[in-house]
């Protein structure tokens, strides 16, 4: 059997500028980075502003488990069996981050045959956006702790700095430091912290961002600490909007390339899924609807976390609003959730099964609040039985809700066939009724709570003192009419990784409440949120090479 | 009169397929970034090793002064005009960092009529080869803290690692911190640093690399730390050589644009002109030579380190023979090397001009040292006294070297033709009997008093007794045969930067003795070396913005 990066070096690419040409894109549309890539000038959503828009679907799945569902190997096959159907299709992806790849999974681009390409070059350093976001946020940092040195005339308080610095790498040591030592011409001590880029305010910033002013004001308003009189102390305060800006002129234009069967592919921002919202730009869909008929998008982690957000967070800011919802599921994560450990997934176990069943049955659930129709798909493993596929048909009949089997990993376009015909019968019956599912005009509190209640099926919410001193300041700021980002396990519908399944009769505890203000939206963290991963044991690093005839090795 | 940025934004640019065309280079030859940058396909090189090398010409200058030079817009200035004079020439500098765009600068790319264009890009993130430097090195900081946290089995001692993490940035809170803070799942505590990217050994190594092979070779023997027994542990003990090496393959290729006039230009690698030698990549020079009758190329600071290093390591390590040396120099530069201070410069002075010329004349006779012959560029400022201009011309005809005034910042091509011929007359001399000043067989002490005496004009050197001990362990490793990179002012040829002009008398003290064992050459570090700059009271990036109609402000 092949590997990902064998099948993906084996692709017959087309040049870019053919893809862009497919979806009417001319060479002045444009910038190439190489053959194979390019960004998209956003003089095209200008020009075709009052084309009616395409279908948006989105493709989410149940809470991840160690079994891996293949949300992102059905996005991409979902679209190439599109394009089979004759439907102008458009995949839109986030990019993928180089700590996770360089750290345990060794990169994200799909799987076997429904992968986009050139899966090297989006797994490496792309067309840079990421690169960008870190140098702006590490330059707003440096001219903060510039601030404090040159005699601090805005009275920030060096222990209530909110700013940390971030690198695109899984470094645990950058997790907690102190900077400034070593004397007085070398900075102000105090404490801080690397990120992840992809956790970082500027990255969310870019994916939310309607347009260049829209980029410029977010970034202007971030908030980076406070004065030693409680005051928040802006980017815009340091003089940072201009120059922040200009770092991210290029960031902020779609990247194009394709899958493996030459379908337009639009990868674009990578933000966190616990720490922001955990979508694609907001540029990048929006453009996508103005290409084709169709464009397939994709939200982090499970539905709970991923739909919600794009839902209410990214939908909400952009004027969205999306035709249908592809839940992903696979008959090993449904035994996992029922139970099963990872090495005993291989056996039929029905009982496990039906179990683990309700963690797609409230995941179908939460989508349709938002009134959005849903199919689910379920990903083809050599291990499912015909049993366990009946019983999965049979409960989602229960629900008035179809079922496909996917099979792209195999067949690439060829094994997504009925899954994309049944996505457009559901978005051409125009059942989808988009609203958010709050108001962002109600208190912090109640917003938080009805997405534990509605969302994760939670009792209620406990707050540390913490979180109510917090969520008073904002409200005492004025900085509380903005959605909810909740920072919570993917693992569990509830804050508690270990509780599978569909877990009742629990409650969330909110530690911390935070501000991206520039993003746009409160932060709720229940448990540790991770926003600086560490490396494994034996990192992927340790087996990647490239030879000298070019070929890589240890990507894939 | 018209800013740099004004005369760049208005600059009618060829397509860089074009520019690539007029050397022969095809599309296939040519990863396009945009209209107007593209990386040059190592394949270039291979097709074309056995053409015979054009003109190598190098730029240099005397010790800088805060009056300003102005060697790369003489260097950039040069090449159009052997353009205009029908020879086929590239010009090939160094690529801008970000930190000290953002910091003090504004940028480096030329200026007035003498500029490398697309300016902005070039400034900003250009095709990413810095970033891909800082991610390499990040990576390489990850893994060895992950070794720390998950048993050190190499018995690394945390407290004698020596490589650090880097950022392309200025910023000072970085240079001394402490990391791996936290409690045990994050990390093991230990002192720790950033520098600024272009400070770090990949960049060295990087410009110093011949081809991918090269590179990862060099890569693999970095030395990070050394073992509780004092064994030395390189990248590849950490198991890092392959995913680095995959990180940099396409840094490695070089990066053509061109100038105002449309001639082209190869901009690759950056490294410091202190820590490490200061000039463009190998690979740049290499493949431009095939490419060009003339490659005009640059190295750092004043000859004293800049040519000195250009010709002992790069020259010596690629096998380049330069046919002649331009050194630049000012009426007011020299002025101010007589002891006059910046707010006098505008006044004739032929008494300073005289005492100053020490400077030059030390510079001249350096640079023939290694066999090259010496024009010497005078760039033309308003201020400057026809008896000023006889004066130098005097001096320099006692010297036996001819003298040209150089326009080029007001003139473009233009005002360099008197440059560009007597250049063309010197390397049609073939004059060039380029040799390095020293056997790397010699003892490390000996070869840093050779360089300190022969070209700095000192007395002689003393070693501090850490620097003694470092000597022993490098001489006891058998890693003493390489050349020496003496990182020391630039303001002077000695090691104290107040001593301007052409000083006697003094003693050069080497305070520590590094090894950047990959780029494959000893440090010498006279003073304290800054490796990591710090912002101003008042940063460029303040001034920095782009507007809704993409005009950029404050890059220059």
């Amino acid at each position: 059997m092949k590997t990902d990066i064998q099948i993906a070096q084996e692709a017959k690419m087309l040049p870019i500028l053919e893809i862009g040409k497919q979806l009417g894109l001319t060479g002045d549309d444009l910038e190439l980075y190489g053959k194979y890539k390019a960004k998209i000038s956003l003089d095209v959503y200008e020009r075709l502003k009052d084309k009616p828009d395409g279908k948006l679907v989105l493709v989410t799945a149940i809470n991840p488990t160690a079994a891996g569902e293949g949300k992102t190997t059905t996005n991409i096959g979902l679209s190439m069996a599109l394009n089979k159907l004759g439907k102008k299709t458009i995949t839109a992806l986030r990019e993928p981050s180089l700590g996770p790849s360089f750290g345990v999974k060794g990169g994200a681009a799909g799987g076997g045959y429904a992968q986009v390409v050139p899966m090297d070059d989006i797994n490496l350093h792309f067309t840079g956006d990421i690169h960008a976001i870190t140098t702006a946020n590490n330059l707003l940092a440096a001219l903060l702790d510039n601030h404090l040195q040159q005699g601090n005339s805005l009275n920030i308080d060096p222990r209530r700095i909110t700013w940390k610095r971030c690198l695109d790498m899984n470094d645990r040591a950058l997790r907690n430091i102190v900077v400034g030592l070593g004397g007085r011409t070398n900075g102000v001590p105090r404490e801080d912290g690397f990120d992840i880029s992809v956790a970082s305010e500027i990255m969310a910033i870019l994916c939310l961002a309607n347009d260049l002013d829209d980029l410029k004001k977010r970034l202007a308003r971030m908030i980076v600490g406070y004065t030693y009189d409680n005051e928040p102390v802006t980017a815009d305060d340091l003089n940072a909007t201009g120059a922040l800006t200009l770092l991210l002129k290029d960031a902020i234009k779609p990247n194009l390339v394709q899958t493996l069967e030459n379908t337009p592919s639009i990868i674009h921002g990578g933000p966190f899924a616990n720490i922001a919202h955990g979508c694609n730009s907001v540029m990048a869909t929006k453009i996508g609807l103005k290409l084709s008929d169709y464009v397939v998008t994709e939200a982090g982690f499970g539905a709970d976390l991923g739909a919600e957000k794009f839902f209410n967070i990214k939908c909400r800011f952009a004027g969205l609003s999306p035709d249908a919802t592809v839940i992903v599921a696979t008959a090993r994560a449904l035994k996992n959730h029922g139970g099963v450990p990872k090495s005993e997934l291989n056996h039929e176990n029905l009982k496990a099964l039906e179990k683990g069943f309700g963690n797609l049955e409230k995941q179908i659930e939460n989508v349709r609040k938002f009134g959005v129709p849903v199919v689910v798909a379920i990903n083809k493993f050599p291990t499912d039985t015909e049993r366990e596929m009946n019983l999965i048909e049979e409960k989602c009949a229960e629900l008035g809700v179809e079922v496909v089997l996917s099979d792209v990993w195999a067949k690439g376009g060829d094994g997504g066939i009925e899954l994309a015909k049944k996505v457009v019968a559901l978005c051409e019956s125009k059942k989808a009724k988009f609203k958010p599912l709050y108001d962002v005009s109600l208190p912090i509190k109640e917003k938080i709570e009805i997405i534990a209640k509605e969302i994760y099926g939670a009792d209620g919410v406990d707050f540390t003192s913490k979180a109510e001193k917090e969520i008073e300041k904002y409200e005492k700021l004025g900085l509380d009419k903005m959605p909810v980002c909740i920072a919570k396990t993917q693992y569990s519908l509830s804050d508690d990784p270990k509780l599978l399944g569909k877990p009742t009769g629990f409650k969330i505890t909110v530690k911390n409440v935070r501000i991206s203000s520039g993003a746009g939206f409160l932060l709720a963290l229940t448990g540790d949120i991770m926003t600086m991963p560490g490396l494994p044991k034996i990192p992927a690093a340790n087996n990647m090479d490239i030879l000298e005839d070019g070929k890589i090795i240890g990507l894939f």
